[in-house]
């Protein structure tokens, strides 16, 4: 068993029936895949929040953002025969692709780490523009020289990208639109400029000729991005044979970057899994665990909105010990931990 | 009719039995899609050589460049259970894709623009590296303050992505890598900084949500890329139903940047059209033809390795009148010019 995860006992730490929904008429369907950072000595999540509108029979609504960012509500008469919707998570409707939730992203603070808070005067973040139009997913937050940025994946008709914000104070943000073009998703900028560049893992995907594998880019600035190598791929056979990702932002060791990546294969099991990155040249691999260093084993990991996921994006690190938080089958948030020596063990 | 292209009497201009293969063993199937350029008073063209290894009864050799940059090949059956081979440029083997010819990029230059031969003393420019073992294919070539860019298609297992070159004496080079990742092809650099800022066409290809639609990127140095925005998607039962790219850098006009860009429907049949973009503000279109400005006519465009398709990425302008360069049923180059005037007269 490689499981080498440290559940929280009080998981799921956040349940969709916690929240309320941002706007009459909405419902929670999922919460997952927080960024997670520290400021003002708090843990703080920026949670996915998943909503769609409450339901009528025979009929299926899509939210989408109008150019107001107010929710427009597309309704599909169920059995139409020119709609799909054989995946949970997405629907093709008239030849168009379309998310059956609106997501945006709901900041949520505690003191112990275990038991999470809405803070006054800090609003959730909506999507913004044509490019966002359907919501704004899985963000990641890294500290970089007392700024933070905001990497998350917009998404919209026009396609699947990362989009990014940066604030110092969770209250003003500013906005870079779209750093990597569709498709692209699960981004996380190192915390640390190396020779005076910025790094980032980022994870496209291509039509044919190719996959879904980790690349790494670097930047002047953390806003244009060039260079791009592909860094890690999918392993035949194994339990990360269809995608991988990454997730936050890797982990500064004295033996190199330690990044925590999920793998799915192709019967859409995620799993966690480690690799090592030269500390002067990222680009370089050093190192990979074989196996992963977490399955999805737990009620509330195998039986969700999308069973079988654990996800994540955020963490954060203390001595030995990282505390992941983690979306447990598209639906809840959770907590784990992991001695990082022991992650370092198992990498090959 | 709306086909308003004047094509060479001399067409095709460069057929395959034109050219010496790069190397014993090989031979040239397809001479596609070149970039042109103006240098030493003379019209030049990079004009993308596909080639594959001579053929052997029951067997498809497939070339890929090794890291030494030498051309391994790889055998497969015919008939093999796990090899799917229905498109002529793309198999299927044991769950990989593959390209059935490797490409190249060979100069040829003119006196007369329609006579072309191959110069000494400017060597080919084969794929460098992991990220172009599939070869290189389909240059861009813009002039912009006394230095040739060169961005082109990246083909490896990696995936499909952008690579770019600079040069200023056709015979060195300087390489930056990938700049834009996968899914990505159909780059164009404009030829003009705009407020201070430089800007290129793309045309990334999403896996679901989204298509194969035309964005506008900008950046600080022309080697890092960011604020990605799309602007000329695909249209709905029109002769550019299922993909649009960009030809080559725009065309300064008093009227706008004027681009003409490849579009192809369901049955692959590549025609030409235009859109035109705001002087100040790139990002802002300003009118699209509504019909093709060149539609594949004559026997030259309609057969060979893949028929129905005229695709152009390099002209010269000259006056009111644009030559372009395109390539003809993805086997033959060929020329043909257009009237600016008449082209703006078609916008929408």
């Amino acid at each position: 068993m490689s499981d080498i995860a440290k559940r929280f006992p009080q998981n799921p730490l956040l349940r969709p029936a916690d929240l309320q929904p941002s706007s009459e008429g909405m419902q929670i369907i999922c919460l997952l895949n927080p960024g997670v950072f520290t400021f003002q000595n708090k843990t703080w999540l920026i949670v996915r929040v998943a909503e769609n509108t409450v339901a009528k029979e025979g009929v299926i609504f899509i939210p989408v953002l109008n150019d107001l960012g107010k929710i427009d509500i597309l309704e599909i008469p169920e059995g139409h025969p020119e709609l799909i919707n054989t995946d949970p998570r997405v629907v093709k409707y008239m030849g168009l692709d379309y998310l059956t939730t609106l997501s945006h992203l709901r900041l949520m603070c505690s003191d112990d780490g275990a038991n999470f808070y809405e803070p006054d005067g800090y609003p959730p973040l909506f999507g913004q523009g044509m490019l966002q139009a359907y919501g704004v997913e899985d963000c990641r937050v890294t500290l970089l020289e007392d700024k933070y940025y905001l990497t998350f994946t917009a998404v919209s008709s026009n396609g699947v990208g990362v989009g990014m914000r940066t604030t110092t104070n969770w209250q003003q943000f500013d906005s870079y639109g779209m750093i990597l073009p569709p498709h692209n998703k699960d981004c996380a900028i190192f915390e640390e400029k190396i020779n005076g560049k910025y790094y980032a893992l980022h994870r496209p995907s291509s039509v044919d000729i190719g996959g879904n594998f980790i690349w790494l880019a670097e930047s002047p600035d953390g806003i244009h991005w060039g260079n791009h190598k592909c860094i890690v791929r999918t392993r035949k056979s194994n339990w990360d044979s269809a995608r991988v990702g990454a997730g936050a932002a890797p982990i500064k060791t004295e033996h190199g970057w330690l990044e925590i990546y999920h793998g799915a294969n192709a019967k859409h099991q995620y799993c966690l899994g480690a690799f090592l990155l030269d500390l002067n040249d990222p680009f370089n691999v050093l190192a990979r665990t074989t196996d992963p260093i977490m399955i999805p084993t737990e009620p509330y990991e195998t039986s969700g909105f999308f069973g079988n996921v654990v996800f994540t994006n955020g963490h954060v690190v203390n001595g030995d010990t990282v505390t992941i938080y983690y979306g447990a089958a598209d639906e809840f948030v959770c907590g784990a931990t992991f001695s990082i020596k022991e992650i370092l063990s198992m990498l090959e």
